[in-house]
């Protein structure tokens, strides 16, 4: 048994700007983000429930139209297939869980 | 839609000297821990897949009788059933994190 050190884990790029250190468990995914002020995710779902954690900066979110602003120590969930964008204000930290297991990172 | 403030949720006493500011989304539920040095969780297991995270501090935990301590920036997965207990090395910040939601955690 061995814990898992997130600094070691090599950073994929899951999005243009967005540098992840990915943990796959059985049943979720943790994505520990790394994204400089201006990066944007474009709309998109997925059938994932995804809940949203900014650990430093300011992000925001668009979920089904409807903006949402947070910071350090706040969160948001993202139910099931709901259409969402982002973008960083400022740089971030951000942890999003998953679950089922994004299956797409596993991939990547 | 709301972010969710986890410092204005109110801490319930999870088990002595472990309190948990907690979230439920649909599938998952978030446990942000408080604990003091030397407060220990005795054995147990729960159907419910856990992934652990250590923010500050350093945590043991025992999974089936293999120990492994871990400390800011690590986490550890505790797989659904497998027997565990922990124990606070310093004072801890954690965040565990479970699928599907915790229902007992739910009636706190």
């Amino acid at each position: 048994m061995q814990a898992i050190i997130i600094n070691n884990i090599q950073s994929k790029e899951i999005a243009t700007g967005y540098f992840a250190k990915l943990v796959h468990s059985e049943k979720m995914t943790f994505s520990f983000i790394q994204v400089k002020a201006g990066y944007a995710i474009k709309e998109h779902s997925h059938p994932h429930e995804q809940v949203s954690i900014v650990q430093k900066g300011v992000f925001k979110l668009v979920i089904e139209g409807v903006p949402v602003e947070f910071t350090d120590g706040e969160l948001v969930v993202i139910p099931a297939n709901a259409r969402h964008s982002g973008i960083a204000i400022t740089d971030c930290e951000l942890l999003d869980v998953f679950t089922p297991v994004r299956e797409d990172y596993q991939k990547l």
